[in-house]
């Protein structure tokens, strides 16, 4: 029997060299080594090529590398949760290399299982797809991606036995059990070590060939970040916002999974009911998803997509990153509910990125977008300035093409068929005219 | 909440039309949906195309439709434990298409994830890779291999609660897991329904959303064939033989993950003593393998990849296919050891193929003997006939091209190096003149 070998953070940290490739498992601060990457952040190590979903929060987890300016490159889905990271990028102090959540997941799983590349249908016809091989396969274009290795992996489980077998706890799998498979030196931080035959053969999530390394460490709430704890203000929502998550909820029938993306649709999850009979999906890792606990954080709870505590209903399950993406881009999820920056008459989504602004990412909307069997977009029908944002042509940059199905505004809703939008409904005492008038984009009524 | 609807088997049968593509899960008649393949054997469905690890065994599970001819062709990559499914291949009554095993699990992962499809290095320089298109990547060849779906799926798990979740029983998993992703309509026969709740949430293995029906069959010994019990004749071994396992045995390090072939290489996991240091990994799904138990079969123990019974170690795990292919492919296998039709002066490998002999499947020979770290190769110095073994060029086809590093027949032992062979030992008795006239592979001494 092997046995992975017990060191400190400190000792972890030294197996890291300059210009080493580093993986770190997490999802924003959940199922995060954070021990392991301050660790790294006392030590000179620097010109890191960094792959994790973001880069930590300010001063926390990667974002203390990011800080300490040890960070050279950063390949991953979603860097605006720490603005940072964001002004570093603009300010080309570091590189980055943006995936969709979901091929990042991929190609690290990829790498990890010894397959050269695959070709995914995310993020075809999107600026993240410039450049890039892309053939037809199955009636969909589908975009090359190859396998990605790191020489080191940071990884986060709850429970280690002493051979390196890891079980992870709730949403904590995230991008972990993937990174464990696809480095050369894997260093596990756990939060409790138990003997030998004390984790059950059947319930392992990573088994004990894949890890080198195991270090001790205690979670405490300072180092889950935001995710420490519900915000009492965050489901206060206005009449206007309220109206339209009840109205994109009727748009779900009974049996359907579900996946809410941040913001209006986020207040779906609280209207939803068991007589509704529809079960909710969160990409990071969860199928079950509850309405938020009324306290505690995600020392406690699970985590939805917006790294927000949230409950566990009956018949939940959890599972990683790239079996999450693998539902969503095969199909399996039936509703896809996110917010939009434009929709065009074409059913095009743009979501996720404006030159020039403070956002860097993408996450999983594109997964998404493109994955889930129908998508309803909820937006507020113009920007602040007044600008239509159902436009004749997205000028932004595109999260997918020909997607939309269901668009809910404040004012109307419209419904997508063969790329042709149509008005089917009004806001009460909005009038047709109105519509039009804050319109861009063609439609029939 | 969605439920998975509950019926039978007989009703389940009816789900599958003619023409229809059928997954099957099971390695060889464990975790295999037996009880749903019989009562689609009671139909008169016909034109099947079946994708599945092996037939069934004869007339027992797949191997029923096929004595019925309702499969018109098979995919799969192991046929040879059925007889009459080689017979009915060569007498082109079916059409097979082989794919190594570790190549049908992640196609048929893919086509369940909406991968279109992905670069893979086994089979490369094969025959398996005949007419298939091929690229450089990493420093490697590899082989490109579409996802593959199904119209219906029929799994086996051990438990499901009412909404469908399921949960695997020992190596049970192995292609039951992947299948239930890649249908459009998933039937999951289990041991036993639970209530919702009574699965805990982190240790699911298939989330609800993956499965549409449920039917309650009990496992009998008669559905396990040839796994129902150990055979209390099968560790009987000549002295030769029992020499050959020494000292494959002697080449192994402690901490080494080890995989053990059929033949000679099953009598080293007789051998492995806790103060050797290794554990032992099987390629359908289970790291941690013990010696055969003295009693039982595959009802209460799992079983290994020659499907015989064996025990379970303190620090065991279990996985699926998909998952213990991508450890072997990945390299996180250190050493495989496995028999040999011919090795040549190259250190190429053939042991899969015979024109003309009743064998058909290639298993997970090609990915182990190009995923594993080395290669050992146990296996008489001659045939029968007395033709040598080790040839200047294999004839036969190829299992995987400069794979090999050790080869210990019943003479000698010789190692590889920059693709040029060295003997390095001589078995007691032996001299080298006789290994010289016994040999056809150029060797250094």
């Amino acid at each position: 029997m092997k046995n992975a070998k017990r060191i400190s953070a400190n000792e972890a940290a030294r197996l890291v060299r300059d210009g080493s490739v580093l993986m770190a498992g997490g999802f924003g601060m959940t199922g995060n080594p954070v021990h392991l990457l301050h660790a790294l952040a006392e030590t000179g190590v620097k010109g890191l090529t960094y792959v994790g979903n973001n880069v930590g929060e300010r001063g926390l987890g990667a974002g203390r590398l990011l800080r300490n300016g040890q960070i050279k490159r950063a390949i991953g889905s979603y860097f605006t949760s720490n603005r940072e990271a964001v002004a570093a990028a603009q300010e080309k102090r570091i590189e980055v290399e943006l995936l969709p959540q979901g091929t990042l997941a991929e190609a690290i799983r990829a790498g990890g299982a010894g397959i050269g590349g695959f070709f995914t249908p995310t993020s075809s016809g999107t600026l993240l797809a410039k450049g890039k091989e892309t053939r037809m396969i199955g009636g969909a274009e589908q975009v090359f991606v190859q396998g990605l290795r790191a020489d080191v992996a940071f990884v986060r489980a709850w429970r280690a036995d002493t051979a390196g077998n890891l079980v992870y706890r709730l949403t904590e799998q995230n991008f972990n059990r993937a990174m464990a498979t696809a480095a050369d030196v894997v260093v596990a931080e756990v939060e409790e070590i138990v003997p030998l035959g004390a984790l059950a053969p059947g319930e392992i999530h990573t088994p004990s060939l894949y890890v080198d390394y195991l270090v001790e460490a205690h979670t405490t709430l300072e180092d889950l970040g935001s995710s420490a704890s519900v915000d009492p203000d965050a489901q206060k929502a206005d009449a206007t916002r309220l109206r339209m998550a009840r109205r994109a909820l009727a748009e779900l029938r009974p049996g359907e999974i579900v996946n809410l993306g941040v913001g209006i649709p986020t207040l779906v999850a609280e209207l939803v009911t068991p007589d509704h009979g529809l079960m909710l999906h969160t990409e990071n890792g969860m199928l079950g998803v509850g309405p938020a606990p009324s306290a505690g954080g995600a020392l406690e709870h699970p985590v939805n997509a917006g790294k927000v505590p949230v409950t566990e209903l009956l018949g939940a399950s959890y599972f990683d990153s790239a079996d999450s993406f693998a539902m969503i881009r095969g199909g399996h999820v039936d509703v896809a509910v996110m917010g939009g920056l434009e929709v065009d008459g074409q059913g095009n989504l743009a979501n996720w990125a404006v030159p020039g602004k403070p956002l860097l990412g993408v996450g999983g909307a594109m997964d998404l977008a493109s994955g889930a069997k129908r998508l309803i977009v909820t937006m507020m029908h113009t920007a602040p300035s007044g600008a239509p944002k159902l436009v004749r042509e997205c000028s932004l940059p595109l999260t997918a093409r020909g997607a939309v199905d269901v668009v809910i505004t404040d004012l109307a809703v419209f419904r997508f068929q063969d790329r042709r939008m149509r008005l089917v409904e009004l806001a009460p005492g909005v009038t047709i005219d109105e519509v039009r008038a804050k319109t861009s984009a063609p439609f029939t009524a």
